[in-house]
Formats: C-alpha cells, sequence, structure tokens
C-alpha cells in the first residue's frame, strides 16, 4: 500500500473527526493508548470545573448538588454500555486490582465446595498476585495455572473460578469469550473476565455470554488519566449472593445512618468500599464522554485496519530485522495491539520513542504498538513504521542511552 | 469575650497568614474541614499542570519523569512527618477503609493463635464494616465492640488487635493512644489506630508510643480533595513479616519483570497493590506542601484556643436552645471538633448552612462543628455563633424545607 492509499483511508475514516476530541502533541504518533490513554479535551475543563467551583467553592455540599455520592454508579452506567451490561451492573471503583479481590472473593463464596483457581500463567500478573493472596488468605484453595491451550483440559468439577484477561497484555492474543465461559459454565465453575485491554477497543457482550463477574481498567482504551478508577461488573443474577468481604460503608444499604452493623446495600453498589476518588473518577466521567455517540462496531472495523495496515507494513522489517509478530492475524484472537519479539526490543523500544513513536516493552523481549481507532489515522501507522525502519537501518538502538532501564518500563 | 477581643487574637496569631494559601469562599464560615477540608490554592495550579503537561504532553513517559511511580512513597513520606512516623513507614493508597483491611489482615497473621478483635462499639461504621468483612471471611474470629469505658476491660490474652479511631467522629472525644496501645502491648495484642480525625489536626506520635499500624484519610485535614488517596502506617520492625495479602502488582519487589510468582516487596511498598490513582494522589502532594513550614503543635495550641472559645460562646445558647454538649472539656481528651446533640439537629443544621456557615450533622442526633487552624480565623467562630444565634431566636429552623433529608448528610 502506498503512502497516497494509507491517506485516503484516512479520509473515508468515519471515526476521523473523533481525534478532535483529544488533545495530541504535535508530531507524536501515539501507540501506547493501551497502557495509558491520550488526553480528551474534555476533561481538562471539566477537571476544572470539579477542582474550583464542586471542591472550591461549594465544597462538602457538592456530595448531594453535585452527585458525588452517585459517581461510582453514573460512570459505572457509562461502561455497562461498551461492555454489553446494563446500568446498574457495573460501578466504578478502587484500581483493578482490588476489585478483581473482590469478585474473586465473592465467586469463591459461591461455590463452597470447589477448591480451585484456573488461570492461564501468561496472564497479567497483577491478576495472577491477586489470586496467590487470596489462597494464601483462605488456606485451602489452590490456583491452577497453565498455558492457554491447556485451559480446557484444566477445568473440572474441582473448579470453582475460571479467571481470564480477554486480551493477552504481552502478544494481543484475544481468547474465545463465549465458548470458555461456556465450557467454565458446563463444569460447574464460574468465571471472571479482566477486560483491561477490551473496554472501549472493541464491542464486549458480557450478558450475551452470560459473564458472571468482570474488571477492568479506567485508564487505557477509556482514556480516564493515570490510575483512573477502574471498574467491575456482577452479573444481575449474582448480586443477591455476592458477598462484599471489603465491606465498607460505601457499600452499606444506608451508609449515612451509621450504625454499626453492615448490611449489604442490594444492588452493585455493595462492591463498593471508602469513598470514592471523586477527581480520578470525575475525570474518567469526563473521558467517557468521548463514547457517548460512538459505535463499539465502527471502532472494531476501524482497530483491524489499522492493526492488518501495520502488520502489513512491518513484514519487510520483521523479515530484514528479525522480529517475530506474536498476535495472532487472525482477526477473531485478536484485540487492539500489535506485539513483536524481538531480543533487543527494550533498546529498539526507547530509540523509537526518541524518534517520536511511542510504544513499550513487556519483559522479556516483546515490542508492543497499542492502536486506538478514536484518534490514531492510517497515516500515523505508515508514520511509525517509517520511523522504525530509520531506527533499525540507522542503528539508532545501539546508543548506550537506550539500554539503560528505567524503572517503569 | 467582646468581638473586639476576639479579633485582636487573629491579629497575633502565628498561623493567620496560611490562610492566604487556601481558597476560601467570600463569607462563607466553613466548620466542615473535619469532612472535607477547603482547596489549597496550590492544588490549582498543579492539577493543571499534571493534567495538561504531564498526562496530556509526556502522556505514559511520565512514570519516570514525572515520578508517578514514587508518589505513593514520596506523600506517604510528606504524611509520616505529620504523625510521627519516618519515611519508609507510610505509603499513600487506595480509600482508608481498604486499607485498614489490609492491616487488620496482616495483623492477625501476626497473632495467629489469637481470635479476638477489640473496637468501640461507636467506632467511625466503616472501621467496624471491615472488621466484620474479615470475621466473615476468615469465619474463626470474633469482633468485641464495647464502650469507651470498657475497652480496658475487654482487652485480655484472647486479643489480637485493638483497633480505635484516635478521635471519636460523633463526639470529638479524643482516646489516650499512649496508655491504650501499651495497655493492648501489655496483653500481647497489636494496636491499629485510624487517624482520619487526627492527621493533620493535631500532632501525633505513632513511634513514640510505640504503634504497630495505622491508617488515615487525605481529604479532612489534609485538604487533599473529594475522596483524596488515604495512607497507611506500618512499623519499621512490622514490615518484613506485615504479609500483604491483597498482593497488587505495585507492591510485588518488582513490577515490571511481569513474572507470574508474587513476591512481596520488603519494603511498605508491599501493601500498595493497584495502579495509583494519579490525579487524585497529585492534588493530595500539592496539599500536603501547604504543611512544609508548619509546626504542628502550634495547630493544636490555635485549635484548642479555636474550640475553647466556640464551647465559650456557645454557652449561653446550649443553655437557652437545649444543645448538650458531648465534646469533652478537657483538653487532651478533645480532637479538633465540637459536637453538640440536639433533637432538631438536622434541620437545624440545614438551617445554619442556609446562613452560610457549614458544619454537618451526624446520625441520629449530633450536629458537629470542625475547626481547622490552618485557615479558620477567630472572628469566624463568633460570626458562626452569631449566625446559630438568629437560626435558633427566629426559629429558622422550622422551615419544611430543612427537613428533607439529603442522600449525603
Amino acid at each position: 500500500m502506498t503512502q497516497a492509499e494509507i491517506e485516503a483511508l484516512d479520509l473515508s475514516d468515519p471515526l476521523a473527526a473523533k481525534r478532535e476530541a483529544f488533545a495530541i502533541p504535535e508530531g507524536l504518533v501515539y501507540l501506547d493508548g493501551n497502557s495509558l490513554g491520550v488526553l480528551p479535551k474534555a476533561v481538562q475543563q471539566h477537571l476544572e470545573h470539579v477542582v474550583t467551583e464542586q471542591w472550591g467553592r461549594d465544597l462538602i455540599r457538592s456530595w448531594n448538588t453535585h452527585g458525588w455520592v452517585d459517581l461510582p454508579l453514573k460512570v459505572g452506567g457509562k461502561i455497562a454500555r461498551l461492555i454489553g451490561a446494563e446500568e446498574g451492573e457495573v460501578v466504578a471503583a478502587d484500581s483493578t486490582s482490588v476489585n478483581l479481590f473482590k469478585v474473586l472473593l465473592a465467586a469463591l463464596k459461591l461455590r463452597p465446595e470447589r477448591k480451585v483457581i484456573v488461570s492461564d500463567i501468561d496472564n497479567f500478573p497483577t491478576d495472577l498476585y491477586i489470586a496467590q493472596g487470596v489462597v494464601q488468605l483462605l488456606g485451602t484453595f489452590e490456583l491452577r495455572l497453565v498455558k492457554k491451550n491447556e485451559i480446557e483440559a484444566a477445568l473440572d468439577h474441582q473448579t470453582a473460578v475460571l479467571m481470564l484477561t480477554e486480551v493477552d497484555y504481552r502478544t494481543g492474543y484475544r481468547y474465545d469469550m463465549a465458548g470458555l465461559t461456556r465450557l467454565a459454565h458446563d463444569k460447574g465453575a464460574l468465571v471472571i473476565w479482566d477486560l483491561a485491554h477490551s473496554a472501549g477497543a472493541f464491542p464486549v457482550h458480557l450478558n450475551r455470554h452470560g459473564v458472571d463477574f468482570a474488571v477492568g481498567c479506567g485508564y487505557k482504551y477509556l482514556n480516564g488519566g493515570p490510575g483512573a478508577p477502574a471498574f467491575l461488573f456482577v452479573a444481575r443474577r449474582h448480586q443477591p449472593h455476592a458477598f462484599p468481604f471489603l465491606s465498607g460503608w460505601m457499600g452499606h444499604q444506608a451508609p449515612f445512618t451509621f450504625v454499626p452493623e453492615y448490611v449489604a446495600a442490594e444492588d452493585i453498589r455493595r462492591l463498593t468500599v471508602g469513598t470514592p476518588a471523586v477527581l480520578s473518577m470525575s475525570a474518567l466521567d469526563a473521558a467517557l464522554e468521548v463514547f457517548a455517540d460512538v459505535d463499539l462496531e465502527v471502532v472494531r472495523e476501524k482497530s483491524l485496519k489499522l492493526t492488518d495496515l501495520f502488520i502489513d507494513l512491518m513484514a519487510p522489517l520483521a523479515a530484514r530485522y528479525g522480529f517475530e509478530l506474536v498476535t495472532p492475524r487472525e482477526h477473531v484472537r485478536r484485540g487492539s495491539q500489535v506485539s513483536y519479539r524481538h531480543p533487543e526490543g527494550y533498546a529498539i523500544m526507547q530509540a523509537l520513542i526518541s524518534q517520536g513513536v511511542i510504544g513499550d516493552f513487556r519483559a522479556p523481549d516483546i515490542v508492543r504498538f497499542g492502536f486506538t481507532p478514536l484518534y490514531l489515522r492510517f497515516a500515523d501507522v505508515w508514520e511509525a513504521v517509517q520511523r522504525l525502519d530509520r531506527v533499525m537501518r540507522q542503528a539508532l538502538w545501539k546508543d548506550p542511552r537506550f539500554h539503560q532501564r528505567a524503572k517503569v518500563t
């Protein structure tokens, strides 16, 4: 494909105008929205309003007058539409890790006679760590970690919970949510899906697939800002039985009666805990407005075109410089990122960043490029590959400064 | 005391100039800093910088270049100085409730042969709820809730943990942290102090009193904004043994190696869990700068003068209109708030708020006034009492609109 043909794709892109909703640094090609989404312009203005007017002027009254107390449900409702859930099934709260801890405990309690949690050994580490903490805490459980192709075999009548992240953070491999949920249910187990790399990236259909629980992240494809509140989903049928072991006052049936006995709220609010981080939550709230008129099927279509284009343009570089594609070519198995293995991946990515193309590196040897259709142009994909070609051709990555590991990679 | 004498107190107040550091609405007397501190001016500017420059321009690079990854420890270090702890003993993270869950589990694990958690039945509800959740989860524990004067008797060789909030949120009663910590230790128990109404309000001496664990709130006297991140303290001697059952990736020894096995960080970072809420955390970070040159002994001295003055000026109203003082007159037993019981407390407080004096109401019948010495003037105390006098004299509180309960009280 020629540069002119690629520019033509941008001209016919139904999402092209969305880019205007984001503050994107001039000349930067940002392929790391799968790690931290760019700043929606609406957030700047809204957050200034929240700080100056809501906090600064109206102070404590804002809990009522500006609906601070309803933010977890309101923001959850905006997310629900994006992941195939209903209002009242999703709440924004805490971090993904804390939310996973909550729903994992709730799920295990729903299958008291079963003692095994199954997951992918390549699942995002925090998910595995949280499960390890739960196992350590409760004493009688087992965390069974297997490779992707062994999951079906690992599920049995001892399995309480199958816990997976829909898109593998390293390779971009996308699981079969429908099929695996069915397999788990067939064995009598519950499923928890982590939607960290799904929510906002493509349509998710939690209820259509009968998913029990889900958690996810606010700062990646939802563009909620660094460390934005996460979310959790509990299918309506489980809500009366999903016990909130992290039973804080925000999950109480009547938080402001200040009684000493905990009585869980009847709805999903029971899985909120402490006072919500209103500033961070407000940023996420404003960021989600960008999605109000977005059809995620259109997002998905563009995402696949962007990732296909990238893989195509990278093919000669991959052959010449030894990048091994680890993202599935098959559309149905692909998230919205493309990853390659390269033994010098870390330095190559640092050199590429110095050229104004930001992707990231995941240990041990993965260079990772995230494609966010709301603000990425086909021309950006072309440009990114040109700059990577220069990094390799001129061996820019050999500069010693690109080999120094930063604290955060 | 005459109005002129009171104005003279402001003229000789060593903290008078600090008021300039805060954005205080014209004409408002804000006596609710014990529930949500006012906006420090430095926060507005800093947060705009964080949003526009750090997130908007530098994007994912800010984890390193703007030290986002170090914020929990950095902010914790600023709080440490205010509560008599050392750097590396305090970390800012999550909510107070989630932090209490973490340290309570860690503490119980340190006393495996003991099965009782002792607390005050009038403790802030979320603290009791969290303990109830832990008891429910672990099955073999007992939560023993007693009245303040029964705590000593309730401690025995079965007690694993004594868990108290230093200042009673309703009455403003301040516990004897030194004495109760000693009593608990004498019985072989550990102590957890909740500093929600202590941190930033007066000097706290965790290490001097040998406290084991503490948690606290960022949005009250620390002025970190609505739902600001909370903090937790683990005495250095306990850190290697304080197991983080909420074992998320931020508490891993090496979060960016992405290994499947959880290995807890050796320092207090082990008690962090998921990605920190950078926007909310940055607001708290900037807010804490206000304390950089503040001597908390001076804060305490002014706080006692403010609360003494309020109690004195309120004496005739209390007698005339039936307000029952429930805050101790004894300085050593008083936090930085003054509370009265009144059967019409809710409506009276709503009427007072309509007159531009903001305090709050706590069920069933407490009107509560918080005194934040950094931005409150003695003249404000005078003014508040004048306006309350008008509310009572003219029976403004009888207006039906002041009797309608809002969602958040």
